[in-house]
């Protein structure tokens, strides 16, 4: 196995080609023992992982935590991390990371202030891995996007790929950008409504790794040109004006009649939760993908997991 | 042992006298080995449970996850399930079970909506439990409340059971008077304050299957006439004037001077948690089963456990 | 092994001489197989922690359950058992312990009442540990003060030590000075802001015992002077007037130049959280010794959790 070197996930922008095959390649092994006979070649028996959450958000959660059991590895949880810091005990970020160096293995973080999971990492002798902080980093949704992707083409180079709706707010097209810069000849498409396009500096990042990337209206026009839809939620709390919220959440649905203009091998993808977007009726088209979007998760942090622990 | 061709437990009505004998016949092997040796004869090492919980309920959920633990598998949980479904970003049941499906083996779920767990088994490929949702069932205690009957006395034939209390709204007399009717020459005495008493539609079922019962107020001519008094509490949360509780919760109290009524080996079961409705003084009496009849849960709950991820 | 006849651990005030030996024997040995080859001695597999805290302390609740975890056992956890005595089910703690005795193998138990963990105790086959309750007791924090200062110093008699800050309220300092009353020569010394100072309960048992302690308000006499400084935390909620609080909590911190006049071989402690009374710039000096001190929790709990399980 070529040599794991991250002592700690804390941003998207830390993973290398390199790394990404190496994350890559375990969480293939994972996915394939756990499908199979469900013995797993990996084991992270007698190692603790500390769910330190500074609020709550149980997805998550539950996925790093049956990661780290499918490992055979135990877990301490809490979704009140916030008590740590609370106005009347008041410790920092860096007291509550160093007494928990003393109690467990390994530190998956979820903070509502950017940075956090960075300043963890600063004074943390065990790996911190960041499970989204704030309007920051989210890098392990990002990687299993990705994931997602190259595990139904087997690869990611020559692909193009539509991503709809909130693209402005939504962490998870943004990094995945990122990451898409990493890989040959990708073509993005950008489909949101107006107050929800892509910001700029993800646009200018990408013209520096010469990815072309086109803003389009008219979503009819791109379903037959993509091999992947990657569809997200509108965010209401974005919006002062409830009927801005209504027009723009309404605009971009992706319906049975629309999945029928996609290529017969494209696929559909959403980070999940999904309101309106995507309608229950398309989840049986063998194009979804969603739902084996957010099972990729767990391959994608047993692999984090075990590479960590296992330097 | 009898094939066990549940998929997954919804309701009480899903059990018939068969299903029933496998279930208590598994769950006296968990008890006698636990009381024995603490050597179990079943493993569900490497099974991930998880605990679903849109409300709080803490005391069945340590009984599912000891069950879980006791049986060598591990669990995820939470009691604020309801965030998936929160306004903003309004998950359906459906989703958060698909999803499940990709991290657990077995699902525990405990809604405030009646028909929720119902609506998860509709799409869930591994075995949804229900545990509790809203006015709707609570199928484990049901078949834990019947087993401590039936580990009492060796059988249910020929009993005279008295149900004291809240008939009205506790779903524990409800769902035990259901499935009392699968056992022959059992005998049922309804007391209960006149705004709680035992509705139609069970009076009905009874009457179909031909299961005598009586209503009666005099509680000191039922004691003797009895082997098991079912207690239950006076929900004060029913009432609107606080007086009238007070006045029904009053009524039915079994005292130690009530229970030198009853015969010598009858028993005195009560769901928990009591109020006033048992004083304390009676817990040393043998008769007194309500904590044996908890623990019972534990051992129902590991059968259901193993013979659903084991069929 | 000497006999370790506690059967609960629910106040300081049970451990002589000797029980503290067995527990530091034993603690000593987890530090040392956990710090070398990850190797432990002792396991508790198969068996079940259940944490049952009716506030939340996710401090304390993760050393215990890191212990818990660490020795292979399994842990079941609530942190609103308060749910159990809620208004309108109105559950008595006696009957939460029994059930509760139905499904774990011990109960480390938080309150926020005094005299809960003894009341628990009263009804209960297994195993209780006080892990806080109100204004009482935290008996295992004192073992591990306790525990923390011999480790450092290989012994504890002969040492001065020196409590500072809010000695009133603070629970840690009372305790520690009762437990060191079972060792010969050690003196104190008090610094604590007027307000704040040790009550005459605690100065009367040592001098009860022949121990001297001195109130001081010079804290640059004092430092030279002792082995041990342990530091606390004044606490806001104590206070009626913002400035009296204000006043109180500036007046004795231990910044690096404090630092510099102690002996070379001296220890800080600090029960934890911290807010201004040691700078973080003091936590690379090799004095400082709280971290430590908060490892030194998990193995004295470690220790407790195995010697009240295998009596």
């Amino acid at each position: 196995m070529t040599k794991f070197n991250l002592q700690h996930v804390v941003e998207s922008q830390q993973f290398d080609r390199e790394l990404i095959d190496v994350v890559f390649s375990v969480a293939s092994q994972m996915k394939e023992d756990l499908s199979g006979s469900g013995q797993l070649r990996y084991s992270l028996a007698g190692k603790i992982m500390a769910s330190l959450f500074y609020e709550p958000s149980t997805r998550t959660r539950f996925s790093f935590e049956c990661a780290m059991r499918r490992l055979g590895g135990s877990v301490i949880t809490t979704e009140n991390a916030r008590e740590f810091s609370s106005a009347s005990k008041g410790e920092s970020l860096h007291d509550t990371t160093r007494i928990m160096n003393g109690y467990a293995d390994i530190i998956v973080m979820r903070h509502n202030e950017a940075g956090s999971a960075e300043k963890a990492a600063q004074v943390s002798n065990i790996p911190i891995i960041n499970a989204g902080d704030g309007a920051g980093q989210h890098p392990t949704q990002a990687l299993l996007d990705l994931f997602t992707i190259q595990d139904c083409f087997q690869g990611i180079e020559g692909l193009n790929i539509a991503m709809v709706g909130d693209l402005k707010y939504g962490r998870t097209v943004r990094s995945l950008s990122y990451l898409l810069t990493k890989f040959d000849n990708v073509k993005l498409y950008f489909v949101a409504p107006t107050v929800c396009q892509m910001e700029n500096d993800i646009k200018a990042y990408l013209d520096k790794y010469q990815v072309p990337w086109f803003e389009e209206t008219d979503f009819e026009k791109v379903l037959p040109e993509v091999d992947c839809v990657y569809m997200t939620r509108i965010q209401k709390e974005r919006f002062n004006v409830y009927e801005d919220y209504v027009e723009a959440a309404g605009k971009y649905i992706l319906g049975p009649e629309n999945v029928r203009l996609m290529k017969e091998n494209a696929i559909i993808m959403h980070p999940l939760p999904r309101v309106d977007e995507i309608p229950p009726a398309v989840d049986d088209d063998p194009r979804a993908q969603y739902f084996e979007q957010a099972q990729n998760g767990l391959y994608i942090r047993m692999a984090l997991l075990y590479l960590l622990l296992h330097r």
